[in-house]
């Protein structure tokens, strides 16, 4: 790669979003989650595993469909392995349901929900706006995941406000001490903390 | 495809993010960008082009290494055509850098810069801090956005302090007028506009 001296491989290619192989078997699309805390135990679920299996951060997201329970789509961090610093829970979700469904909004009549294991960050914060669901839960608070390292980025009390403004219900703090576990045994197992910042050492 | 009834396509399939064919004819890798008004002007090209030839919305980015002037990524919004809410301009240049690179930060001692044709949304925003890169330039400003009917989210001036506070330098307004052109060339050529709460319709 003479060409490209900076590069590991040539610039422009396709980039790949992939989830772990373990979260199909995780997962089911055919019946329904039952309510709020099966929904939130799932996106935990998934943060969970993905520390486990060591695939990415420890963060999960689901999001349903309101009129029927229905699964849409999931999604885990996946910054470190796919070297991309956008792959975090809820934008690997969103693009999965987006694709499946084949639009680029979920919006519809009955609603879709986005359930996240852990306050959305700056970047997911607009992105669930984009994504057009209604109802954002959120478990863990930005507090837990500030307290191992992350940085969430400029997120306000108006930043909430904006998306109640445009008509998306917001729950936090639900099933929250389940979902700080997770970001504590990420931390006590020497998960790395992946800010911006960092320098590029590998 | 009845197992899954709500779907277009089986959900959890790898998400794929490409670039249109046209941009490798319009960059290039080997020579330096001489300043900053050489890299802010492939930025509002690749808005151009990708209005012109119709891939996309109005906006372009380019990812620029400070100490070469070499360009590290590209990125136009791709949100209609992947039926993708997430890829704006400035997270599919983020994505294709850090994939060249082959890591999750773009940070650098001698530091990155990201040019984009308009203020990024709330999203953006926030990727741009995940990035790494250590200096920010906008073309259009989000007022030039929000006129054709886009919504920016909740950006607010401590949304750029908090960037700058993390060792942003930012630069806002950079050839301001040409930028500006291609948002209302794609809204007088109705350019579709997809925010989120959009119904999904087809």
């Amino acid at each position: 790669m003479t060409k490209y001296s900076l590069f590991k491989q040539a610039p422009g290619l396709p980039v790949t979003v992939t989830l772990p192989d373990w979260v199909q078997n995780l997962v089911h699309w055919d019946q329904p989650y039952a309510d709020d805390q099966a929904k939130m135990a799932l996106a935990i679920e998934l943060s969970k595993q993905n520390v486990l299996q060591g695939t990415g951060g420890p963060f999960g997201t689901a999001i349903f469909d309101r009129a029927t329970g229905l699964l849409l789509g999931v999604g885990v961090n996946r910054v470190v392995p796919h070297s991309n610093s956008t792959l975090h829970g809820e934008t690997v979700a969103i693009m999965q349901a987006e694709q499946a469904l084949g639009h680029f909004t979920l919006a519809a009549a009955g609603g879709r929900e986005l359930f996240t294991s852990c306050e959305p960050c700056a970047m997911c914060l607009g992105a669930v706006l984009w994504s057009g669901v209604n109802r954002l839960v959120c478990a863990g608070v930005a507090a837990d995941a500030r307290a191992i390292g992350f940085d969430e980025g400029p997120v306000f009390t108006e930043s909430y406000q904006y998306l109640e403004n445009a008509g998306i219900e917001v729950v936090r703090g639900f099933m929250q001490p389940e979902a700080k576990a997770v970001l504590d045994l990420y931390a006590s197992s020497g998960g790395r903390i992946y800010n911006g910042a960092d320098a590029a050492t590998d």
